[in-house]
């Protein structure tokens, strides 16, 4: 075990604070990364404030990560010292099950080791991202693309593949229309990714308080959804929806926006459970569906069209000290659109 | 203009009696059809009771048609006389949206033209199968293969083609689980279709009261809802699971039995909203969908793709005279499986 630099929560609610968490020793399969960037993403302050359940503390979380490999266990074939790397929510899965087969780890039949707040093969607590090294497996490492940043791709890892993972298997592309709702994270990245698909892209936020980003970041139309119009106006109007946000929405105003055959996904989970009126879906042949991230192999096709594309994050850099200050400014949707820690200063 | 005999409703929860209704003449792309047999669907008894909404009457009800082309008009192609046909849930549609010319008719952007109580082109409004004779445009029109004994293949006009469209849609064949909730009129074609297209079937039927039954249709298991060990036991074991029930069961429960990745479509409509926690679609990437009859292809595609497996409704023959009984026998679920009538006695 090797101790290193980390940033935790030492209970739940209480800021988090430096201290060390403990690496394993490289194993056969591992590397071993020098983290550079960790993106701070929603699902870590829900986990950190027990906003999803027990946590285990002290906690490191971060699940978007990048960084080069430093050194390499005996057994890795597929990274070498200086590559440049990511990691994202998972760590492990079970490798066996129909799912890990399938190449969708997310679904492990019995549950992915996430990179933090999990347990490990080997019977400890996993810690994220919010720390200068980081031990992962090799078969759960992939590369970063030259062409990418590691401060910009960070936040691939998560909100990168949250939002390519649904779009691609929907079949976000050309001659497609496709409705983000929602600008954050996730959103700002699904606007991005189906641009770059090829698709119609039209964003549907509360305001048009940042209809000028959106339009910048690729979007071809910008609605505001507190307008009641816009669900008049763009009544079986999208192939695809990808619905980035958590708040509990009228759901079935959403599908009313569906062609016939359309989807509407759900990356972002409202907490509580939504009304559906069944006759919108049947009406149509509509669907409404959930997505998780996506797989490791997927994860990798992302980060290469990305790349491909030139497409990064928009972030704001920030040093470790400011982690529970832009907390608070994500939880009040103040960012645009992603915090990144520069992990050397923690 | 020319009248035939007919069964009509003079007004909500009035029982039927025997009539006339007013059939068009037989125009140009038009074919006279002397029906033989017309299946007897819920959704008859939902609109003539108004349980729907508002209903024009007196109404003629009926949407699984089979008979016999008695005339063509000039310009038919398709069709002549003596040709063996059926006539589904629609008989027109505006041919032209995005939706008729990819051969989704039902879900025609100006609303399809159903069967009856529906306002054709002539602007009167439609009247059903439960009647001697009908004129119906040969695009809508259908031809039953020889193999097909026109009573047993009334019901699949609609039964046939709304659970045949969804297995086919989400891909039930050779080693897909399908699951099928209900057996009745929908439920039992659902399970005899799935089980010809190779796929494992099981059923969920909310007692083991019809399992010597569904073991017959092709069902390899039959399970019941009204026990709890049913939902732990068969967790994440389902590609598929079509609904045909519209009481309002809880549906996270079923989406909990679909693997990752899986689809869970409703075919039959609760009156009321569903609550779905968007965690149990998003957790496996799971879908939720709706789906509506087939198209005119499509219902083509699914009568041959019967004739070849021998595939007919499950019926119980009744005389006209017998259609109130019949009514509040389909209310009670006292079918096995559809009721047909005999035009003859009309």
């Amino acid at each position: 075990m090797t101790s290193v630099a980390a940033y935790a929560a030492p209970a739940a609610k209480a800021p988090l604070e430096r201290t060390t968490v403990e690496r394993r020793e490289v194993g056969e399969h591992d590397v071993l990364i020098d983290i550079k960037y960790a993106g701070i993403c929603h699902s870590d302050i829900h986990t950190v404030r027990e906003e999803w359940g027990r946590t285990h503390f002290p906690l490191t979380p971060g699940h978007e990560i990048a960084g080069v490999v430093t050194e390499v266990g005996p057994g890795v074939t597929r990274f070498k010292v200086g590559d440049r790397v990511g990691v994202g929510c998972m760590v492990d899965s079970c490798r066996e099950c129909e799912q890990c087969l399938a190449g969708q780890e997310q679904y492990c039949l019995k549950g992915n080791v996430g990179t933090y707040g999990s347990v490990g093969r080997d019977g400890e607590i996993t810690q994220g991202g919010y720390s200068t090294h980081i031990v992962v497996d090799e078969n759960f490492t992939v590369r970063i693309p030259d062409g990418l940043s590691l401060d910009v791709a960070a936040p691939l890892l998560c909100a990168g593949i949250t939002t390519y993972s649904p779009l691609r298997n929907w079949g976000a592309g050309p001659g497609k229309k496709v409705a983000v709702v929602g600008l954050g994270g996730l959103g700002h990245m699904a606007v991005k990714i189906a641009h770059a698909m090829g698709a119609e892209v039209t964003v549907l936020s509360q305001s048009l308080r940042k209809k000028e980003d959106g339009l910048k970041l690729g979007a071809d139309h910008y609605y505001a959804t507190a307008d009641p119009r816009t669900f008049e106006e763009l009544a079986g109007s999208f192939d695809l929806i990808v619905s980035t946000v958590s708040a509990n929405v009228d759901f079935n105003a959403y599908l009313g926006l569906l062609k016939a055959g359309g989807t509407l996904v759900n990356v972002g989970a409202p907490e509580h459970p939504v009304s559906i009126q069944l006759f919108s879906l049947i009406g149509g042949g509509k669907n409404l569906a959930g997505s998780m991230i996506g797989g490791i192999a997927e994860t990798q096709e992302m980060l290469d069209f990305c790349a491909e594309h030139g497409l990064g994050a928009e972030i704001e850099l920030i040093s470790a000290d400011r982690i529970n200050e832009a907390y608070e400014r994500v939880v009040a949707s103040d960012v645009r659109y992603r915090f990144v820690i520069d992990t050397a200063t923690i």
